[in-house]
């Protein structure tokens, strides 16, 4: 069960113009579910994207930097869940590369105009000759409303869908910003890489929308950790249909394009902190907020450290303030002059440590309340300078040794 | 239960000419069992250390560093488990420096001469007046087999007491390296600080022990890692107390230096082993080389990429050849120019990827095999140079989430 987070119902998922969307069964693994997906978008649509920067990145992705790359318009995504196409090697490019030609065939376009994405075990050949199969049948059932079905197909060990919708308001025109995700490891290269895919009528320049993508990315799902690993895989793709009846969008200094990046930040903090929420075996949604640093790295580093160590997210798992775990992150982060004694933290709304030590006020009953609750905040300062960032993260539970040690067997 | 290791034998633990040892209860924690211990040193002992690099370095750790600094002749170590005297600020550097100055009073010796370690829950003030108040005891107690005695009573989460010693004949006299640790999780910031003690009597000079134990540490205990983190308490420190009827090492290019330094790493990697087989809920032991690197540094980044990705634990706790992880492992080391297609590894003697990629003879039933053994290696070549390096890890359970969520409650 997610912590706080139910997918949109029906009806809250809304088409965007110049998308249509459909999923089928393509039968990737052995399982009775949908695992294919294909969106289709209209003449002219442009998309950008940011990948994993992990070194061993899947074929589809290299496949999908290529043609962001060379394409002028794009106008098909297919996705399948249940392999990576990751670590397949020359055969496995040769395998992402069909695909598109195929989707290209069948939508009557160019095949660099098509994007491919995978998610799913990694170091297996992809089943591309049942994906080729079943394209024809999935572009066939192409329709404008077709966001939830797609929504629940891209899924692997995610217990619940991720969507969101935003409306913007531009030039007097209502647009429309949709957008999902999956993912339930940050960092999963066995079956939870994320991906995640979004679509906006409003027109927007490439260069523009190249920009726009990274920084939203930045803010949002570079943000959240479960693990701390950075798939083979992991994607996420924004693309603008300008289909809406509005001038396009050319310089960061119109006021639209500001409406539309918040629109758009909306949407994928919504589904950033659902990938959180549903965490492989989360309990707890935690944000951890790292203040007074002399730059943003070195906060975002003291914020990871606290993320990642296994004790701290167990001992939020087990809802014990031991907190000089909290402590001993941050000592660890590697900030090599840092002062223990300019350093002070929260748990909510109750100050733990300050100077460096335990506060006076501190009492244990107080931070046992805060590590009870399903929500926590964590607020480190650090006591050196200006910077500040947040990290959302989860906590580390039996379940998450289940899922991980169990899933192939 | 730990992974192939059994404490010493009594009697194995051999006694060091200069060097004799006690364990009493001091009731640092409500348990029932010693949790202070003493060792005393003949005059003239020298002694040398390394400690956490942990930015909220634990008080004993300040006072030990400054007091190595400016002793001529380190007479005693007090260690007490329980409480780590961390995060405690000026008071808990006034209990040390106490519990230093009474030990100092005992043994008729400068407090300077005496370095104080703790290890135990982290941001509590040190029970010192209970340390002050059983230290006339085991001062009292000391003799020279008090080894085993001391082995037990510096554990925490330990399942097992680790020790181990050697002969080694220099110049025709036998002399004894003998090292206790104690650890179960390379960073434990709650109750598993690694810390170690070893005494010679071989004499050997100060600046060259000083970079023996260097050396040794880098060779053996900073090869070990359980969880990635580092505690705020974590020592290894050897003392010679040159009671061995030989002319003391003055010089690397001695041939009894060579001898020594392999003893004591003989002695320091069997008790870094110890503690990765007895590493909180371990049930495998996991010797990670990498080779082909273009420095030691980046092959290390590599090791401990592997070693901490909890998707690769969990994957070795369930014998589950989920190989695919390794791979993104190795991607997400953060080797910038690093070619998957030149990366091969072995999981004991089956060849899974190479060239980037599945090998063509791999077999899952092969992996599976290996997986279920208890010790397993895995080889991985970066196929780009000729540096190499090896670190030694344990899988991740159900009982790490137990041990660690638990302890308190």
């Amino acid at each position: 069960m997610p912590v706080n987070y139910s997918p949109p119902a029906a009806g809250d998922l809304l088409a965007v113009p110049g998308v249509s969307v459909a999923a089928t069964r393509a039968s990737i693994r052995n399982w009775h579910r949908d695992d294919l997906t294909v969106f289709a978008f209209a003449p002219g649509s442009r998309a950008a994207g940011v990948f994993t920067r992990n070194r061993f990145c899947a074929a589809p992705v290299l496949v999908c930097r290529d043609h962001l790359a060379r394409a002028a318009e794009v106008r098909a995504l297919v996705i399948n869940a249940g392999n990576a196409n990751a670590g397949t090697g020359a055969s496995g490019l040769a395998d992402a590369r069909r695909t598109c030609a195929e989707v290209g065939r069948l939508l009557g376009c160019s095949s660099e105009a098509v994007l491919p994405f995978s998610t799913g075990v990694i170091m297996e050949p992809l089943p591309v000759d049942r994906i080729v199969a079943a394209l024809p049948r999935c572009v066939g059932a192409l329709v404008p409303g077709g966001w939830p079905a797609a929504m629940r197909s891209i899924m692997t060990t995610d217990t619940v869908p991720k969507g969101a919708s935003r409306r913007v308001v531009l030039d007097g025109v209502p647009c429309t910003v949709t957008g999902i995700a999956k993912g339930a490891g940050m960092i999963q290269p066995n079956m939870a890489t994320m991906l995640s895919f979004a679509a906006t009528d409003a027109p927007i320049a490439k260069p523009l929308l190249d920009a726009l993508v990274r920084d939203v990315a930045d803010r949002s799902f570079n943000r959240v950790t479960i693990d701390g690993d950075t798939s083979t895989n992991d994607s996420f793709v924004v693309t603008s249909t300008a289909q809406a009846a509005v001038r396009e969008i050319v310089s960061v200094a119109d006021e639209r394009y500001a409406l539309l990046a918040e629109a758009l930040l909306d949407v994928a903090t919504t589904l950033a902190h659902a990938i959180v929420r549903d965490g492989e075996g989360a309990t707890k949604f935690i944000a951890i907020t790292v203040a007074g640093g002399r730059s943003h790295e070195e906060c975002d580093r003291v914020a990871r450290a606290i993320a990642h160590s296994p004790l701290v997210k167990t001992a939020f798992f087990a809802s014990d303030p031991n907190l000089g775990r909290i402590v001993c992150a941050i000592g660890n982060a590697g900030i090599a002059d840092l002062d223990p004694a300019g350093v002070s933290f929260h748990l909510g709304d109750v100050l733990v440590v300050e100077r460096g030590g335990r506060a006076a006020s501190y009492r244990e009953e107080d931070g046992q309340r805060v590590m009870r609750e399903a929500e926590i905040a964590v607020r480190v300062d650090l006591g050196r300078g200006d910077s500040s960032t947040t990290v959302w993260t989860c906590d580390f539970s039996h379940d998450y040794v289940s899922i991980n040690a169990d899933y192939r067997s």
